[in-house]
């Protein structure tokens, strides 16, 4: 049997990933922190990280409680026949609660890893900066390394493990929510927080007082500095994470519970294989993963953009001929048509893969400061701060379109070739290196700190300059990253969708309706889930808005009651602005993470599970133009500024410039905020629907309470 | 048999409501148009309108013959068993392109109409104001009741009609869309050349030389006057006539083609009521408009905002009451429960309508400058021009929330009530008092045009002052008529999409695939539908940007080139202006056009006809959306920037003013342009499923060239 075998490759490749992410930790904490005045600003930071993480985990802890107590008592949704009996009997759903607070768990101590070595990883990398380009990108790679490794690693042997105890898909979708939940609180926390920070800091510092970035005068500098570390990397390393155990347990939900995969009949045995096939890719996937790491580590680079990108292009390669070799493995024992249709969705998954690189480089083209979108808002600065807006809102708007295409394509390739399931192993496939994204994208806030501390800690322009170069190239990776990162949560929520549905088919087959638009409880659900992720986008920038003025009352407080803060004579006081931020970000989060449960189960109790199916759907759609238009508007905005303070157009302090930054100020909570918050709402609901299908089940069969 | 005689009503309302309009024209003209100074500069607006209107309709000339004849080549698509008989036997589809030709000169007739008598209105509105508010008012009422009725009257004669000679709602169908394709023009074109002017002009005029609104010497002022004219007057009104004639069409083809409504079984004889049923309420709809313009007339009134509401309660009211009387009437001779039906779907159109008012006053709170959302707006500019631009984006996306529960619940109710005949007959509810809402609306540009005649015409501060009293009513029942427009497009495209899809199943009984979401291509399709309103907003809002551009460099130039122009001593070249405002936004609606019909008929070959149904269900949500969202935040950021220029936050010419600048100016092309549009743009892409199922359905029946 080539089953258990081959799901060992998940649980050592995590196993592996773990002991290097442990690796790279060390190798980071044995290189220099620098000077005194730089340890100093580090630790700033890490006390405001810490802080920000202590409170946060302690919200999240009964959130998290809360939520698996009444985990307990809900009927188990995927022991079909059994649900009602279970209701009836009052059995508890002890296994599906504990392995919710396990995903929870390990969600969490991923995120505190990755957020703890980030940390550490600035200063170094800032003093590395001191001794060339290579050094110091060396140490901020390893630090996000860290991070990337630690996701994958928790992720996998949690599935893993999980699924060799009980392998029953329901389990591991107790995980899944698990790693959700946090991912949530994380996301929307992370990004109000980090958002707070830096538009406070921009509106008063650099609007009002003409204060360079990262200025030590500027009180906020280092609740701007904290929030990079809580919003982009714990924050996107959760949201990742998440969608990762998502798009794994989507397919193997769709294998455990399909008939057949399109037209091969799954048999005991079979269906064994295409359940573990999901898990075994990603093992597959975390391996290449390693491979372009360790390279990337061997060769160095004075060029940090390509020596990123280059990892990418590696990882992507080496998992397609790795996986071509695995699922050789697996089609052993298989009859003709089986083999034929194994290597099928082994191609869903290379060109999930390929079209997730596809719309990540749409996003790098939206996004460059040498491409007609982002020349084109820098231009439209010259026209003012309105013309600004209305230039990078429209280029975000249109960004939509190619991102739209790449995930149509994929999405219907994948379903010629593997039909529903195909879909599914499209989402992991686009997931599979997402190791080596989560390093890339943890890169980013690292090269930023570590910019802030070569300032602070006065280490000279030649070293500044050298910081910055390493700074552009995270950004570079940043938009990719994120494109690649909605194109893979929107896949992944399709096919969550898909094995809902399915799942929900099962239980009562024939009471279901089809999710025909035709049917108005289905047009109501999809109406309600085109309008929420413009809602949670709403609620995400007026929280940030909120927060931020407060911030800017504050800093403008320090300045006026205190005139030698602005001197230098004496430091501002960074913990009230860190205070702001922390309790800001904590208070704002829980309205929008309460809807995001809530609504699917109000959908769902209403007017049914079809209905809820096309809610699903409809919040997907538009979620993605959403998240896709905010985010690629937010980093052209920002490489607009960036080009303008090149030197283009005037430079720095005319007043293209200062439209500029008007630009990018808008575009802040856009992309670090509400956009990649939306993939995490998705897959928050989807897997809402997904767990709560028995509860619904037993409300309503199919309709809702509202009957059409 | 009542039939006959109730189809009379439509006529003969639609006759009395022309004979009106020419009454009220006459009325207009026979007032004094004031001093030389101002008869010279309506003079300008008006010549400058004729040329626009005159290139509108050349090249509107052309579109139209180019898809007369390729209309006339169609398979017939509602003769269902014929449909391939006349293909094949090559019969040419006369009727419906001679229908398409007087749909479309009809919709030119009364956008002209209504234009001419609003640049004649103006003059006469601000001279008025001279004697006092009551007497300005009743011109400019007036003045904008002639285009109201004009559209509804035009509509309602060529409907009935046509009905009476050809008794088959596919020729009506082409009488529809021939309206819907110079919508489509006028309201891109107009809605370009308008908030081309108006950024353009406030750009340089306002922000750069700090002249205040209207000025003289201004070269784009007239321009600007201008785009009231066609935007809001002629691009409005042909907007509403095609939702008006779109929603009456999707009623009478679902009558025709549904076998049963709810569970009352169509025969030939009340399938011909029901048919027949949706004109009648208009008819009766267009008399309650005329009864409350009346009403409005005779007392006449000193407070401008209330007596524009007054008028559209008191149609409402009398709506519900003429036609409970002729749904009464109609009801001779049937059974009970076709007796029972004919009540429950008059119970539909007054819900539907009730339900229009309460998605207008949701605009009207989030827009109005005494409740929260706006003053919130104007607080933020109080943090600078990005904070204004994120607070207003915010609650446009939140202002969605409300609107959306009334579409849904007008929704529910009238399916609950008729099926979805009932959804067909709210959306005509919420049109029948059209006429009182686009009176309403094309009362707003002729007071905004009178109160820039009163500046330019030296009439004095008491009388500018008044004008001002008109315009600010004018805004506020623009806000309310936009959302009015919103949520009936909104409803009368779900009617269209549920007559399209019935229509196709009769076609080809069985073959066509429901419009389930978990089938592949009905997924893609929707996921297009839900990306097309973005691209249209984008195309648009760039339009506007570049010809605004191009308008601001013309502005420079003449002031740099000629400084007697800002001395006031020589005239500025306001033709140069309006040549760029007319080409600019001719060119430019061109390739949105094309996509409008393009679209659709590609995503219905490749993918299906179910698909194409799921297409239109997922642009209508996702251009409810945007709609609702780019028209509240538009109107917000100008009635927030309208506050703090009343003296509010420091008033005019401080830092704040500057940042409310910013937020009218990016919501100039949101609301004026984008938004608005898209009404059109859904209404046009519906018609063309419709219009088009014929030759869809030769080349596939049911699913597309890619097989899924």
């Amino acid at each position: 049997m080539a089953v258990p075998l081959t799901i060992f490759v998940a649980l050592i490749a995590g196993i592996i990933s773990i002991a290097m992410a442990l690796y790279f930790r060390y190798l980071v904490l044995k290189e220099d922190p620098g000077n005194e005045k730089m340890i100093e600003v580090a630790g700033y930071i890490e006390s405001g990280a810490t802080t920000y993480l202590k409170v946060q985990y302690k919200i999240l802890g009964i959130f998290v409680a809360c939520l698996a107590i009444a985990l307990l008592f809900l009927p188990s949704p995927f022991e079909t026949s059994d649900t009602y009996t279970r209701a009836v009997s009052g059995a508890l759903n002890w296994e599906q609660v504990i392995a919710y607070t396990t995903g929870a768990v390990g969600s969490m101590f991923a995120g505190w890893l990755g957020m703890y070595v980030g940390v550490k990883a600035n200063t170094r990398a800032a003093q590395g900066c001191t001794k060339g380009t290579k050094e110091g990108f060396n140490i901020a790679f390893f630090g996000g390394a860290v991070m990337g490794l630690a996701v994958v690693g928790v992720a996998l042997i949690g599935l893993s493990i999980w699924y060799m105890i009980i392998p029953d898909p329901s389990i591991v979708l107790g995980f899944s929510f698990g790693a959700s939940s946090v991912a949530l609180f994380m996301k929307c926390g992370g990004g109000i927080y980090t958002k707070t920070a830096d538009v406070g800091a921009d509106l008063v510092g650099k609007a009002e007082y003409d204060l360079p970035e990262d200025d030590p005068r500027n009180p906020a500098t280092i609740a701007d500095n904290v929030g990079d570390n809580v919003g982009d990397i714990a924050g996107m390393g959760s949201d990742l994470f998440d969608s990762y155990v998502a798009s794994i347990i989507a397919a193997m939900m769709l294998a455990a519970s399909l008939a057949m995969i399109v037209d091969v009949t799954l048999t005991t045995e079979s269906r064994f294989i295409y359940v573990v096939f999901p898990v075994v890719l990603c093992g597959v996937g975390l391996i290449a993963s390693l491979i372009g790491i360790y390279i990337i580590k061997l060769k160095g680079s004075d060029e940090p953009g390509k020596a990123l990108n280059s990892g990418t292009y590696l990882s992507t390669l080496i998992f397609a001929g790795l996986a071509a070799l695995f699922t050789l493995i697996m089609t052993i024992g298989l009859t003709s048509s089986e083999i034929i249709m194994l290597w099928r969705n082994w191609g869903a998954a290379v060109i999930g893969l390929f079209s997730g690189i596809i719309i990540g480089f749409t996003s790098d083209y939206f996004t460059r400061d040498d491409k007609k979108p982002t020349r084109s808002i820098a231009e439209a600065a010259k026209e003012g701060h309105a013309v600004v807006i209305l230039s990078g809102f429209s280029y975000g708007l249109m960004s939509v379109v190619p991102a739209a295409l790449g995930v149509i394509v994929a999405m219907a390739v994948a379903f010629l070739l593997g039909g529903v399931f195909g879909v599914a192993m499209a989402a992991v496939g686009m997931l599979a290196i997402v190791g080596t994204i989560v390093s890339n994208d943890a890169y980013g806030p690292i090269v930023d700190n570590a910019r802030a501390i070569a300032e602070q800690g006065d280490l000279g322009d030649e070293v500044i300059r050298t910081a910055d170069r390493l700074d552009s190239a995270g950004n570079t990776a940043k938009a990719i990253t994120k494109g690649f990162a909605i194109g893979a949560a929107n896949l992944t929520v399709l096919a969550l969708m898909f094995s809902f549905t399915t799942e929900a088919n099962n239980i009562q087959a024939g009471t279901i309706q089809a999710m025909d638009l035709l049917k108005i409880n289905v047009l109501i659900g999809a109406f309600i889930g085109v309008v929420v992720p413009a809602l949670f986008s709403a609620l995400l920038i007026l929280a940030v808005q909120r927060n931020a003025a407060k911030m800017v009352d504050e800093i403008r407080r320090q300045f006026e009651s205190n005139p030698k803060i602005l001197k230098g004579e004496e430091a501002a006081d960074f913990n009230k602005c860190i205070d702001i931020a922390t309790k800001g970000s904590l208070k704002e989060l829980v309205f929008p993470s309460i809807i995001s449960i809530a609504i699917p189960l109000t959908v769902g109790i209403l007017f049914g599970v079809a209905a809820l199916g096309a809610f699903l759907a409809g919040a997907i759609l538009s979620g993605f133009v959403f998240a896709i238009m905010m985010s690629n508007a937010g980093g052209a905005w920002d490489n607009a500024k960036k080009w303008i303070e090149d030197g283009n157009l005037g430079g720095k302090g005319t007043d293209v410039h200062k439209a500029s930054i008007t630009g990018d100020t808008v575009g802040d909570p856009f992309k670090d905020t509400a956009g990649p918050s939306i993939n995490t709402l998705l897959v928050v609901m989807s897997l809402t629907a997904s767990i709560f299908l028995g509860l619904l089940m037993m409300f309503n069969a199919g309709a809702g309470l509202i009957i059409f």
